[in-house]
Protein backbone atom coordinates (compact mmCIF):
# COMPACT_ATOMS: atom_id res chain seq x y z
CA UNK A 1 0.00 0.00 0.00
CA UNK A 2 0.98 3.40 -0.37
CA UNK A 3 1.76 6.05 2.46
CA UNK A 4 2.15 9.35 1.29
CA UNK A 5 2.86 12.72 2.62
CA UNK A 6 1.22 16.08 1.35
CA UNK A 7 3.54 19.22 2.27
CA UNK A 8 0.77 21.62 1.77
CA UNK A 9 -3.07 21.50 0.58
CA UNK A 10 -1.51 23.05 -2.77
CA UNK A 11 0.32 19.61 -3.14
CA UNK A 12 -3.10 17.47 -3.50
CA UNK A 13 -5.29 16.70 -6.37
CA UNK A 14 -8.35 14.55 -5.85
CA UNK A 15 -6.52 11.12 -6.70
CA UNK A 16 -4.47 11.74 -3.87
CA UNK A 17 -7.30 11.25 -0.74
CA UNK A 18 -9.71 9.36 -3.23
CA UNK A 19 -10.53 6.02 -1.25
CA UNK A 20 -7.90 6.31 1.11
CA UNK A 21 -7.45 7.05 5.03
CA UNK A 22 -6.53 11.10 5.59
CA UNK A 23 -4.53 12.46 8.82
CA UNK A 24 -4.75 16.27 8.85
CA UNK A 25 -2.18 17.80 10.93
CA UNK A 26 -2.28 21.00 11.95
CA UNK A 27 -0.29 21.27 14.91
CA UNK A 28 0.12 24.54 15.72
CA UNK A 29 -2.78 24.57 16.86
CA UNK A 30 -6.20 23.82 15.64
CA UNK A 31 -5.18 19.67 15.80
CA UNK A 32 -3.95 19.81 19.13
CA UNK A 33 -6.90 21.89 20.18
CA UNK A 34 -9.23 19.63 18.53
CA UNK A 35 -7.69 16.75 20.36
CA UNK A 36 -8.18 18.36 23.52
CA UNK A 37 -11.55 19.54 23.28
CA UNK A 38 -13.15 16.02 22.65
CA UNK A 39 -10.42 14.56 25.27
CA UNK A 40 -11.68 17.24 27.69
CA UNK A 41 -15.53 16.14 26.50
CA UNK A 42 -16.94 18.36 23.76
CA UNK A 43 -19.89 16.68 22.06
CA UNK A 44 -18.06 17.67 18.60
CA UNK A 45 -16.18 20.51 16.73
CA UNK A 46 -17.42 21.89 13.97
CA UNK A 47 -14.77 23.85 11.79
CA UNK A 48 -15.45 26.97 9.33
CA UNK A 49 -13.83 28.66 7.62
CA UNK A 50 -14.71 32.28 8.28
CA UNK A 51 -15.65 33.83 11.93
CA UNK A 52 -19.27 34.66 9.65
CA UNK A 53 -19.39 30.92 9.02
CA UNK A 54 -18.79 30.38 13.04
CA UNK A 55 -22.12 32.89 13.55
CA UNK A 56 -24.34 31.38 10.97
CA UNK A 57 -23.32 27.94 12.57
CA UNK A 58 -24.12 28.83 16.01
CA UNK A 59 -27.85 30.45 15.20
CA UNK A 60 -28.66 26.18 14.91
CA UNK A 61 -27.53 25.56 18.71
CA UNK A 62 -28.87 27.32 21.79
CA UNK A 63 -25.91 29.52 23.15
CA UNK A 64 -25.06 27.39 26.18
CA UNK A 65 -25.18 24.14 23.94
CA UNK A 66 -22.01 26.38 21.74
CA UNK A 67 -18.30 27.52 22.67
CA UNK A 68 -17.13 30.10 19.80
CA UNK A 69 -13.65 29.09 19.84
CA UNK A 70 -10.96 30.84 16.71
CA UNK A 71 -7.76 33.12 16.29
CA UNK A 72 -6.98 35.82 13.91
CA UNK A 73 -3.61 36.58 13.94
CA UNK A 74 -3.05 34.43 17.35
CA UNK A 75 -5.53 36.39 19.27
CA UNK A 76 -8.92 34.98 20.85
CA UNK A 77 -11.44 36.56 18.25
CA UNK A 78 -13.75 39.77 20.16
CA UNK A 79 -17.32 38.10 20.95
CA UNK A 80 -15.90 34.79 21.14
CA UNK A 81 -15.66 32.08 23.97
CA UNK A 82 -12.34 31.36 23.87
CA UNK A 83 -9.05 31.70 21.54
CA UNK A 84 -7.94 29.11 19.80
CA UNK A 85 -5.69 28.13 22.64
CA UNK A 86 -5.21 24.42 23.67
CA UNK A 87 -5.43 25.02 27.22
CA UNK A 88 -9.12 27.47 26.61
CA UNK A 89 -10.51 23.47 25.96
CA UNK A 90 -10.72 22.25 29.50
CA UNK A 91 -13.74 20.12 30.82
CA UNK A 92 -15.23 23.02 32.55
CA UNK A 93 -15.09 25.07 29.50
CA UNK A 94 -16.15 22.55 26.75
CA UNK A 95 -17.95 19.08 28.48
CA UNK A 96 -21.00 18.75 26.36
CA UNK A 97 -20.50 21.55 24.17
CA UNK A 98 -20.09 21.37 20.17
CA UNK A 99 -17.01 23.72 19.57
CA UNK A 100 -17.44 25.92 16.63
CA UNK A 101 -14.12 26.68 15.73
CA UNK A 102 -12.84 29.49 13.06
CA UNK A 103 -9.40 28.45 11.89
CA UNK A 104 -8.23 29.07 8.34
CA UNK A 105 -5.56 26.79 7.65
CA UNK A 106 -6.99 23.22 8.58
CA UNK A 107 -10.23 24.15 7.93
CA UNK A 108 -8.72 24.64 4.14
CA UNK A 109 -7.05 21.36 4.12
CA UNK A 110 -10.29 19.65 5.51
CA UNK A 111 -12.27 21.09 2.79
CA UNK A 112 -9.88 20.49 0.07
CA UNK A 113 -10.12 16.62 0.71
CA UNK A 114 -12.15 14.92 -1.65
CA UNK A 115 -13.57 11.13 -1.53
CA UNK A 116 -11.83 9.69 1.37
CA UNK A 117 -12.47 6.83 3.28
CA UNK A 118 -12.06 8.29 6.13
CA UNK A 119 -10.46 11.64 7.38
CA UNK A 120 -9.16 11.76 11.15
CA UNK A 121 -6.91 15.14 12.75
CA UNK A 122 -3.76 14.06 13.97
CA UNK A 123 -1.04 15.68 16.05
CA UNK A 124 1.48 14.79 19.15
CA UNK A 125 -0.78 14.84 21.45
CA UNK A 126 -3.19 11.57 20.10
CA UNK A 127 0.01 10.64 18.36
CA UNK A 128 -0.38 6.49 19.56
CA UNK A 129 -4.13 6.55 19.25
CA UNK A 130 -4.24 7.73 15.86
CA UNK A 131 -1.53 5.80 14.81
CA UNK A 132 -3.43 3.08 15.76
CA UNK A 133 -5.75 3.78 13.55
CA UNK A 134 -3.90 4.32 10.70
CA UNK A 135 -1.78 1.09 11.31
CA UNK A 136 -5.16 -1.28 10.99
CA UNK A 137 -5.54 0.59 7.58
CA UNK A 138 -2.44 -0.29 6.87
CA UNK A 139 -2.78 -4.02 7.75
CA UNK A 140 -5.89 -4.06 5.47
CA UNK A 141 -3.84 -2.65 2.53
CA UNK A 142 -5.60 1.15 2.85
CA UNK A 143 -3.56 3.82 1.40
CA UNK A 144 -3.08 6.50 3.63
CA UNK A 145 -2.11 10.12 2.79
CA UNK A 146 -1.07 12.75 5.11
CA UNK A 147 -1.83 16.31 4.70
CA UNK A 148 -0.01 18.84 6.47
CA UNK A 149 -2.10 21.81 6.87
CA UNK A 150 0.93 24.15 6.51
CA UNK A 151 0.84 28.07 6.84
CA UNK A 152 -1.21 29.38 3.72
CA UNK A 153 -0.47 27.20 1.51
CA UNK A 154 3.34 27.13 2.21
CA UNK A 155 5.08 24.35 4.20
CA UNK A 156 4.93 24.17 8.21
CA UNK A 157 7.63 23.03 9.74
CA UNK A 158 6.05 21.49 12.53
CA UNK A 159 3.45 19.58 10.89
CA UNK A 160 6.12 18.12 8.42
CA UNK A 161 7.71 17.12 11.34
CA UNK A 162 4.81 15.32 12.93
CA UNK A 163 3.80 13.71 9.31
CA UNK A 164 7.41 12.10 9.49
CA UNK A 165 6.78 10.99 13.24
CA UNK A 166 3.78 9.45 11.87
CA UNK A 167 5.24 7.60 8.89
CA UNK A 168 8.20 6.55 11.21
CA UNK A 169 5.47 4.87 13.37
CA UNK A 170 3.69 3.22 10.65
CA UNK A 171 6.36 1.67 8.53
CA UNK A 172 7.78 0.47 11.68
CA UNK A 173 5.81 -2.50 11.69
CA UNK A 174 4.80 -3.33 8.15
CA UNK A 175 7.27 -3.34 5.05
CA UNK A 176 5.38 -3.23 2.18
CA UNK A 177 4.37 0.29 2.02
CA UNK A 178 5.59 2.46 -0.44
CA UNK A 179 6.64 6.24 0.44
CA UNK A 180 6.60 9.02 -1.91
CA UNK A 181 9.19 11.67 -1.55
CA UNK A 182 7.76 14.08 0.77
CA UNK A 183 7.03 11.12 3.59
CA UNK A 184 10.65 10.08 3.14
CA UNK A 185 11.81 13.72 3.58
CA UNK A 186 9.47 14.05 7.06
CA UNK A 187 10.98 10.99 8.49
CA UNK A 188 14.48 12.32 8.04
CA UNK A 189 13.22 15.45 9.75
CA UNK A 190 11.46 13.57 12.51
CA UNK A 191 14.51 11.36 13.28
CA UNK A 192 16.96 14.21 13.23
CA UNK A 193 14.99 16.19 16.25
CA UNK A 194 13.47 13.17 17.97
CA UNK A 195 11.58 13.58 21.07
CA UNK A 196 12.84 17.27 21.36
CA UNK A 197 9.29 18.86 19.92
CA UNK A 198 9.87 21.76 21.96
CA UNK A 199 13.28 22.37 19.80
CA UNK A 200 10.42 21.45 16.64
CA UNK A 201 8.77 24.87 17.19
CA UNK A 202 11.78 26.87 18.29
CA UNK A 203 12.67 26.38 14.74
CA UNK A 204 9.72 27.03 13.12
CA UNK A 205 8.11 30.52 12.12
CA UNK A 206 5.33 30.14 13.82
CA UNK A 207 6.23 28.22 16.91
CA UNK A 208 8.19 31.54 17.11
CA UNK A 209 5.29 33.79 16.67
CA UNK A 210 3.69 31.91 19.21
CA UNK A 211 6.38 32.11 21.64
CA UNK A 212 6.81 36.23 20.93
CA UNK A 213 3.31 36.77 21.21
CA UNK A 214 2.83 35.04 24.25
CA UNK A 215 1.57 31.96 23.85
CA UNK A 216 4.87 29.52 25.18
CA UNK A 217 2.63 27.45 27.60
CA UNK A 218 0.82 26.25 24.52
CA UNK A 219 3.98 25.16 22.93
CA UNK A 220 4.49 22.93 25.52
CA UNK A 221 0.91 21.47 25.25
CA UNK A 222 1.23 20.79 22.03
CA UNK A 223 4.48 19.02 22.81
CA UNK A 224 3.02 16.69 24.85
CA UNK A 225 3.03 13.15 23.24
CA UNK A 226 -0.24 11.34 24.10
CA UNK A 227 -1.40 13.23 26.39
CA UNK A 228 -4.80 13.12 24.87
CA UNK A 229 -5.70 10.49 23.57
CA UNK A 230 -8.29 10.60 21.00
CA UNK A 231 -9.05 9.96 17.84
CA UNK A 232 -10.75 12.81 16.22
CA UNK A 233 -13.30 11.54 12.99
CA UNK A 234 -13.88 14.48 10.41
CA UNK A 235 -17.61 13.58 9.27
CA UNK A 236 -20.20 15.34 7.46
CA UNK A 237 -18.73 18.53 8.47
CA UNK A 238 -18.24 17.77 12.13
CA UNK A 239 -15.76 15.94 13.98
CA UNK A 240 -16.45 13.22 16.54
CA UNK A 241 -14.17 11.09 18.90
CA UNK A 242 -14.11 7.88 17.70
CA UNK A 243 -14.18 5.26 21.02
CA UNK A 244 -15.88 2.71 22.74
CA UNK A 245 -19.47 4.22 22.48
CA UNK A 246 -19.36 5.19 18.84
CA UNK A 247 -16.98 1.94 17.68
CA UNK A 248 -17.01 2.33 13.55
CA UNK B 1 17.18 39.77 3.99
CA UNK B 2 14.90 36.93 3.25
CA UNK B 3 15.73 33.25 1.82
CA UNK B 4 13.09 31.24 1.08
CA UNK B 5 12.17 27.93 -0.60
CA UNK B 6 8.65 26.93 -2.47
CA UNK B 7 9.23 22.71 -2.18
CA UNK B 8 6.75 23.46 -5.17
CA UNK B 9 5.98 25.83 -7.91
CA UNK B 10 2.05 25.12 -6.17
CA UNK B 11 3.02 26.66 -2.45
CA UNK B 12 4.14 30.24 -4.32
CA UNK B 13 1.88 33.16 -4.62
CA UNK B 14 2.70 36.44 -6.73
CA UNK B 15 4.06 38.04 -3.71
CA UNK B 16 6.67 35.53 -2.94
CA UNK B 17 9.00 35.67 -5.90
CA UNK B 18 8.18 40.23 -7.01
CA UNK B 19 11.24 41.87 -7.14
CA UNK B 20 13.48 39.08 -5.79
CA UNK B 21 16.08 36.96 -6.92
CA UNK B 22 14.46 33.68 -7.78
CA UNK B 23 16.65 30.79 -8.50
CA UNK B 24 14.59 27.23 -10.01
CA UNK B 25 15.51 24.06 -9.61
CA UNK B 26 14.58 21.10 -11.34
CA UNK B 27 17.53 18.53 -11.11
CA UNK B 28 16.29 15.68 -12.55
CA UNK B 29 16.80 16.31 -15.75
CA UNK B 30 15.90 19.64 -16.91
CA UNK B 31 17.86 22.17 -14.60
CA UNK B 32 21.09 19.44 -15.02
CA UNK B 33 20.64 19.76 -18.78
CA UNK B 34 19.84 23.27 -19.24
CA UNK B 35 23.21 23.81 -17.40
CA UNK B 36 25.41 21.37 -19.52
CA UNK B 37 23.68 22.62 -22.74
CA UNK B 38 24.83 26.10 -22.19
CA UNK B 39 28.09 25.14 -21.20
CA UNK B 40 28.74 22.86 -24.05
CA UNK B 41 27.99 26.15 -26.03
CA UNK B 42 24.51 26.38 -26.51
CA UNK B 43 23.27 29.88 -27.97
CA UNK B 44 20.53 29.80 -25.39
CA UNK B 45 17.35 27.66 -23.98
CA UNK B 46 14.02 28.05 -24.81
CA UNK B 47 11.55 26.28 -22.25
CA UNK B 48 8.34 25.18 -23.37
CA UNK B 49 5.40 22.98 -22.08
CA UNK B 50 4.32 20.95 -24.72
CA UNK B 51 5.40 19.06 -27.89
CA UNK B 52 3.13 21.87 -30.47
CA UNK B 53 5.07 24.96 -28.37
CA UNK B 54 8.65 23.65 -29.47
CA UNK B 55 6.86 22.92 -33.22
CA UNK B 56 5.69 26.02 -33.42
CA UNK B 57 8.54 27.94 -32.01
CA UNK B 58 11.02 25.90 -33.89
CA UNK B 59 9.55 27.77 -37.19
CA UNK B 60 11.19 31.02 -36.00
CA UNK B 61 14.63 29.38 -37.09
CA UNK B 62 15.93 27.69 -39.62
CA UNK B 63 16.38 23.57 -39.08
CA UNK B 64 20.04 24.09 -38.32
CA UNK B 65 20.16 26.66 -35.98
CA UNK B 66 17.56 24.46 -33.44
CA UNK B 67 17.60 21.34 -31.55
CA UNK B 68 14.56 19.93 -30.47
CA UNK B 69 14.86 18.41 -26.95
CA UNK B 70 12.62 17.02 -24.76
CA UNK B 71 10.99 13.68 -23.24
CA UNK B 72 8.01 12.07 -22.44
CA UNK B 73 7.97 9.88 -19.68
CA UNK B 74 11.86 9.88 -19.34
CA UNK B 75 12.04 8.76 -23.51
CA UNK B 76 13.00 11.56 -26.02
CA UNK B 77 9.76 12.75 -28.20
CA UNK B 78 9.82 11.11 -31.34
CA UNK B 79 10.87 13.34 -34.55
CA UNK B 80 13.12 15.88 -31.60
CA UNK B 81 16.76 15.51 -31.90
CA UNK B 82 17.43 14.49 -28.61
CA UNK B 83 15.49 13.54 -25.14
CA UNK B 84 16.56 15.33 -21.90
CA UNK B 85 19.66 13.48 -20.74
CA UNK B 86 22.06 15.66 -19.53
CA UNK B 87 24.58 13.15 -21.80
CA UNK B 88 23.08 14.54 -25.29
CA UNK B 89 23.56 18.08 -24.61
CA UNK B 90 27.38 17.60 -25.99
CA UNK B 91 29.42 20.47 -27.62
CA UNK B 92 29.64 18.42 -30.80
CA UNK B 93 25.29 18.35 -30.52
CA UNK B 94 24.41 21.97 -29.14
CA UNK B 95 27.28 24.78 -30.20
CA UNK B 96 25.90 27.88 -31.83
CA UNK B 97 22.42 26.19 -31.59
CA UNK B 98 19.41 27.49 -29.86
CA UNK B 99 18.12 24.59 -27.63
CA UNK B 100 13.84 23.97 -27.82
CA UNK B 101 13.37 21.93 -24.57
CA UNK B 102 9.79 20.62 -23.94
CA UNK B 103 9.90 20.55 -19.83
CA UNK B 104 6.70 19.78 -17.89
CA UNK B 105 7.52 20.55 -14.40
CA UNK B 106 10.62 23.27 -14.92
CA UNK B 107 8.44 24.97 -17.37
CA UNK B 108 5.20 25.39 -15.74
CA UNK B 109 7.65 26.73 -12.34
CA UNK B 110 9.46 29.65 -15.03
CA UNK B 111 5.98 30.39 -16.15
CA UNK B 112 4.74 31.16 -12.73
CA UNK B 113 7.38 33.31 -11.59
CA UNK B 114 5.77 36.87 -11.43
CA UNK B 115 8.07 40.12 -10.66
CA UNK B 116 11.45 38.31 -10.19
CA UNK B 117 14.51 41.08 -10.39
CA UNK B 118 16.23 37.89 -11.86
CA UNK B 119 15.71 34.23 -12.51
CA UNK B 120 18.23 31.50 -12.76
CA UNK B 121 18.20 28.06 -13.22
CA UNK B 122 20.08 26.07 -10.33
CA UNK B 123 21.30 22.43 -10.35
CA UNK B 124 24.42 20.78 -8.64
CA UNK B 125 26.44 20.58 -11.94
CA UNK B 126 26.15 24.53 -11.12
CA UNK B 127 26.41 24.79 -7.73
CA UNK B 128 29.41 27.12 -6.91
CA UNK B 129 28.72 29.25 -10.03
CA UNK B 130 24.58 29.77 -8.92
CA UNK B 131 25.89 30.53 -5.51
CA UNK B 132 27.87 33.32 -6.18
CA UNK B 133 25.50 34.88 -7.73
CA UNK B 134 23.00 34.65 -4.83
CA UNK B 135 25.59 35.22 -2.41
CA UNK B 136 25.79 38.81 -4.56
CA UNK B 137 22.21 39.49 -4.24
CA UNK B 138 22.36 38.98 0.04
CA UNK B 139 24.63 40.68 0.30
CA UNK B 140 23.11 43.87 -1.90
CA UNK B 141 19.61 42.86 0.68
CA UNK B 142 17.79 41.78 -2.02
CA UNK B 143 15.61 38.82 -1.24
CA UNK B 144 16.12 35.07 -2.59
CA UNK B 145 13.57 32.60 -3.27
CA UNK B 146 14.22 29.09 -4.37
CA UNK B 147 11.76 27.20 -6.09
CA UNK B 148 11.84 23.58 -6.34
CA UNK B 149 10.10 22.41 -9.48
CA UNK B 150 8.76 19.01 -8.03
CA UNK B 151 6.85 17.13 -9.81
CA UNK B 152 3.59 17.18 -10.83
CA UNK B 153 2.80 19.90 -8.14
CA UNK B 154 4.19 17.12 -5.82
CA UNK B 155 7.32 17.55 -3.47
CA UNK B 156 10.55 16.40 -4.90
CA UNK B 157 13.39 14.85 -2.95
CA UNK B 158 16.28 16.36 -4.79
CA UNK B 159 14.62 19.34 -5.88
CA UNK B 160 14.25 20.22 -2.47
CA UNK B 161 18.12 18.63 -1.04
CA UNK B 162 19.94 20.48 -3.92
CA UNK B 163 17.84 23.57 -2.57
CA UNK B 164 19.29 23.27 0.67
CA UNK B 165 22.38 22.83 -0.33
CA UNK B 166 22.46 26.45 -2.11
CA UNK B 167 20.87 27.81 1.63
CA UNK B 168 23.23 25.86 3.89
CA UNK B 169 25.97 27.73 1.03
CA UNK B 170 24.09 31.16 1.18
CA UNK B 171 23.61 31.51 5.07
CA UNK B 172 27.39 30.18 6.21
CA UNK B 173 28.70 33.82 5.04
CA UNK B 174 26.02 36.01 6.15
CA UNK B 175 23.87 36.08 9.64
CA UNK B 176 20.89 38.35 8.71
CA UNK B 177 19.44 36.14 6.68
CA UNK B 178 15.79 34.99 7.90
CA UNK B 179 14.59 31.70 5.97
CA UNK B 180 11.40 30.30 6.06
CA UNK B 181 10.48 26.53 7.00
CA UNK B 182 11.21 24.91 4.15
CA UNK B 183 14.69 26.38 3.82
CA UNK B 184 15.01 25.32 7.17
CA UNK B 185 13.78 21.66 6.31
CA UNK B 186 15.98 21.63 3.26
CA UNK B 187 19.39 22.90 4.65
CA UNK B 188 18.62 19.80 7.33
CA UNK B 189 17.85 17.26 4.84
CA UNK B 190 20.92 18.47 2.65
CA UNK B 191 22.61 17.97 6.06
CA UNK B 192 21.77 14.19 6.45
CA UNK B 193 23.28 13.52 2.55
CA UNK B 194 26.39 15.24 2.96
CA UNK B 195 28.06 14.89 -0.49
CA UNK B 196 26.32 11.39 -1.20
CA UNK B 197 24.27 13.01 -3.77
CA UNK B 198 23.85 9.85 -5.65
CA UNK B 199 22.14 8.62 -2.34
CA UNK B 200 19.97 11.27 -2.70
CA UNK B 201 18.56 10.24 -6.10
CA UNK B 202 18.72 6.64 -4.47
CA UNK B 203 15.95 7.32 -2.54
CA UNK B 204 13.81 9.72 -4.83
CA UNK B 205 10.70 8.18 -6.41
CA UNK B 206 11.69 9.87 -10.07
CA UNK B 207 15.53 9.30 -9.42
CA UNK B 208 14.28 5.35 -8.76
CA UNK B 209 12.50 5.69 -11.78
CA UNK B 210 15.50 7.12 -14.23
CA UNK B 211 17.61 4.13 -12.69
CA UNK B 212 14.83 1.56 -13.62
CA UNK B 213 14.39 2.72 -17.23
CA UNK B 214 18.04 2.83 -18.01
CA UNK B 215 19.28 6.43 -17.30
CA UNK B 216 21.73 5.55 -14.10
CA UNK B 217 24.14 7.17 -16.09
CA UNK B 218 22.46 10.65 -15.59
CA UNK B 219 22.14 10.22 -12.69
CA UNK B 220 26.24 10.21 -12.35
CA UNK B 221 26.20 13.44 -14.49
CA UNK B 222 23.18 15.11 -12.06
CA UNK B 223 25.45 14.40 -9.28
CA UNK B 224 28.43 15.82 -10.05
CA UNK B 225 28.65 19.16 -8.50
CA UNK B 226 30.42 21.54 -9.90
CA UNK B 227 31.47 20.36 -13.68
CA UNK B 228 29.31 23.04 -15.87
CA UNK B 229 29.86 26.03 -14.01
CA UNK B 230 27.31 28.84 -15.66
CA UNK B 231 24.85 30.96 -14.60
CA UNK B 232 21.78 30.29 -16.95
CA UNK B 233 19.33 33.16 -16.47
CA UNK B 234 15.90 33.35 -17.64
CA UNK B 235 14.73 36.27 -19.40
CA UNK B 236 12.24 37.34 -22.23
CA UNK B 237 11.37 33.68 -22.25
CA UNK B 238 14.68 32.28 -23.42
CA UNK B 239 17.80 31.36 -21.04
CA UNK B 240 20.99 32.57 -21.70
CA UNK B 241 24.31 32.19 -20.09
CA UNK B 242 25.81 34.67 -17.51
CA UNK B 243 29.19 35.69 -18.20
CA UNK B 244 32.33 37.78 -19.40
CA UNK B 245 30.42 38.15 -22.52
CA UNK B 246 27.13 39.07 -20.90
CA UNK B 247 28.06 41.06 -17.66
CA UNK B 248 25.20 42.36 -15.87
Amino acid sequence: MKLDVFMSPTEMSAGDTQGRVVAVIDVLRASTSIAVALNSGAKSVIPAETVDDVITLSKQFERSEVLLAGERRMVAIPGFDVGNSPLEFTPKAVEGCTVLISTTNGTRALLGIQGARDIVIASYVNLSAVTAMLRAAARSDTDISIVCAGDEGHFSLEDATCAGRYVSSIINRASSIVTNDAAHACALIDGMYGDNIEKIFKDSSHGKALAEAGFGDDLVAAAAVDSHPVVPIYQERQITRLGPDRER
